[in-house]
């Protein structure tokens, strides 16, 4: 038995939970399935208490989609699966049916690398109710994790600033997929080379890192190690010094980077990867540029993030290029990024047009209706407020209302620059959108996170970037809540 | 472009960190690829500061094994790669080397679902050098989310004892590999079934479902949707009651179990997926039982973890069937096992053992020297107590001493009941270990789980079990760390 193997092979059609299945037969059951139906993806609120998100992910949602089918051995497995009077769930008709369907929706998404917010619609899907349905969950798990590791590596290096930034989480993620979808997430969101080579040649990424404590450990001295190391690799020779003793490991060092320097060559860094790394790359540079080292840098690494850096920096610590792993791929301070797929309209037997929303206790945990798309303010060349409204509406003015407080307000003047965010991706199933290389979302992200004001790029307690509703949709949302809260 | 099935169809030998092949070059080049060495994986701590983890991801390492090779492809993207000087990386003679490797290692490891602990080899490489080497992140890499959502899952599943925990985390997992992973390990760590159908299919793991808030959404009114789902689907009727008005949604529930009872079939189960969990689930039993329903059950879900359904219990919520998705799959508050992969002997040029340890400010993170193994005393049929111990040692009693404190010590009689933990899996590159059925490692897991004290699986403050070093192995390791720091 093969799992990896297998598990490669197959459709991706049954990667969705059980229920998008028994509600896909309802629907079936009902002449419901291929009635015409709105959703969105959305999340509530940014990760790590931050002032932005990033989107990523589409591109691989757009493979997904162009796979998008149930497979003959698919349908077979289906055919097996019995309910709790050990009835088959599914009737042949309905299975048919699976076999035979053909992507159909039409979708409008925010590019990979944009700077997105809460309550806005991230893609949009609209199309037969039964696809939409089934589509929730693998839209959900492949953005999810891709928005929240891009969104983290942002936040990461729009601290190191120039510096470089090296993706090392390969060994932390979950699985194999999870680590390329975080490998290319980080690259999306600023990092510049991941460690992790299947990433590297799969999706041209730059591959970096050098050698471990078990290379040192190998060898009978440590300085015997460096030596082997610097003689098989001359050109990218960075020297890990803290197997034994960290500033004994960097003497060591120097005498390498002396010997290559002899050859004209250099010792492009040593790495500290435990213990203090403020005091130790303080006193490490010390040693290299007493011994003329001056253009040997430092690398740190260990459990590194957005916050120990800026401590780091403001310690005074000479590291100018860090490795990040663990809490850069797992997302380790929020590992969810929470983010939900709601119906916001669906047409009724006549064909009319049904504005959706699903009730919560919270007002602001309830979805936007209606058939929606989000405009963005540019003033001065950078952002200024995000607007989201229903694209069946006319609008007389650029007036938006806080979903979450009626009194706050912001208007804009109709000669404002602005953009619809929403852009189209699939046409009826099939793919209109253009795919950038993955380096041109990386730029376009670093492009668009340079429009963001510094306060809303603030790691702790950002100003709360303005999103708010068209008044046309405030209105017809605040109403279908009172409606459906007091019926 | 299509990266999905292009990444399905690699071969995974590329999958490793950079510095991985950076080094096996240096070995490579330097005579000692082929040179023997043992590599041990374990990890320091229990997660979420529990009492034991649970191995899991096994079978995958397996899978893995049995096809690591480097492809054309593979080698043709090497050999494309530059170093700082613009030079290539890797030399022919290597690339060549790499390509025609062939898998040789040695592999011993503890089964999936067995009770692991802090400091014990839980898989053991000995084999090349290189080969060893490239092995690390690849084993890291799987076992570390597998195990840690096993052993999150174990945890849950010990609260609720024999009420069903059905794994809802598709939706917020790390990609879609990260997805059946972490379904087939909290399988394997005591759920009774996933939402996720392609698990359901690949692993044989019951599938369980109903519907969602937009199943009630697509319908005029709840009671329709109701009556609608009931007609489809009364072998597995679920009805979700939270879209509006939870205990409203309660009362048109009941008519519709009152109509399957006339038709002599049930309403299975509601399900409560927000608000306050307590108090409706009591309410809701209340308007269940006063009705009749007496056997209709009440699912809660929503953020669910070990804590949360403790405390619902404490407060006397009538749930008793559990569905929990993020904070499983996630592993949320504990992202990341930390586990690392050590060496701990090599071979001479003389073709002699020599110990291996990796040096660390803090004694207990020194790894333990050698060719381990553990061996795990039962006194009643309980477990009492670990003893990590060098192979090539002959012992004359059985005593452990904890690796972080040299007072503590531990003596078991010569004729006390033990079993050695460490499996044959792999000799000399051939699989020699026979994969357990999914369903045998659960029920293996759950057997182990039974012979573990209660103490030590209390989720808050457990009792620490006794783990040890054979006393040779504590002086071997001391005097290598004596000498190493001092010299």
């Amino acid at each position: 038995m093969n799992n990896l193997k297998r598990i490669y092979k197959e459709s991706l059609g049954l990667l969705t939970d059980f229920y998008q299945l028994t509600m896909s037969y309802g629907y079936f059951k009902k002449g419901m399935a291929e009635r015409e139906a709105v959703f969105n993806l959305f999340f509530r609120s940014n990760p790590f208490s931050g002032g932005y998100t990033v989107m990523a992910g589409l591109s691989r949602v757009i493979d997904y989609l162009n796979n998008f089918k149930f497979s003959a051995s698919d349908i077979d497995y289906l055919a097996t699966l019995k309910d709790g009077d050990g009835n088959a769930y599914f009737d042949e008709a309905f299975l048919e049916y699976l076999g035979d369907m053909k992507f159909e929706c039409t979708i409008d998404a925010q590019p990979d690398g944009s700077i997105i917010f809460p309550h806005e619609p991230v893609i949009r899907v609209k199309g037969p109710l039964m696809q939409c349905q089934i589509l929730e969950t693998p839209l959900l798990t492949i953005v999810g994790q891709a928005a929240l590791i891009a969104t983290k590596a942002s936040r990461i290096t729009s601290v190191t600033g120039d510096e470089p930034v090296m993706e090392f989480g390969l060994r932390r993620a979950q699985g194999i997929d999870g680590a390329l979808t975080g490998s290319l997430s980080s690259y999306i969101g600023g990092c510049h080379s991941t460690s992790n080579v299947l990433a590297g040649k799969l999706f041209g990424i730059p591959v970096s890192g050098t050698h471990s404590h078990s290379w040192v450990m190998a060898f009978q001295s440590e300085l015997e190690a460096f030596e082997a190391y610097a003689d098989v690799m001359p050109g990218n020779c960075v020297l890990l010094v803290d197997t034994y003793n960290t500033l004994e490991g960097v003497k060591k060092a120097v005498k390498i980077g002396l010997d290559l320097k002899e050859k004209g060559k250099k010792l492009k860094a040593i790495r500290v990867d435990s213990g203090d790394l403020a005091y130790l790359s303080i006193e490490a540079r010390k040693i290299l540029d007493a011994a003329g080292l001056k253009d040997t840098r430092i690398v740190g690494s260990n459990d590194l993030d957005e916050y120990l850096i800026a401590s780091l920096k403001d310690q005074g610590a000479t590291i100018t290029m860090w490795g990040v792993g663990t809490k850069l791929i797992t997302s380790f301070d929020q590992p969810a990024l929470g983010q939900v797929y709601k119906m916001t309209a669906i047409k009724n037997k006549d064909g009319e047009w049904k504005n959706r929303i699903k009730l919560s206790e919270q007002n602001i945990k309830i979805n936007m209706p209606g058939i929606l798309n989000v405009r963005r303010f540019f003033v001065n060349g950078k952002m200024a407020g995000d607007m989201i409204f229903d694209e069946r509406d006319k609008m007389d003015d650029y007036r938006i209302i806080a979903p979450d407080d009626f009194t706050k307000r912001k208007k804009f003047g109709m000669d404002t620059q602005y953009k619809d965010l929403l852009k189209p991706i699939f046409e009826q199933g099939n793919q209109t959108y253009q795919v950038p290389s993955f380096e041109e979302s990386r730029q376009y992200h670093l492009a668009q996170r340079n429009m963001l004001d510094a306060s809303s790029r603030r790691l702790v307690n950002p100003h709360l970037y303005p999103v708010g509703l068209e008044p046309k949709l405030f209105e017809r949302r605040s109403e279908l809540i009172i409606k459906l809260r007091n019926r």
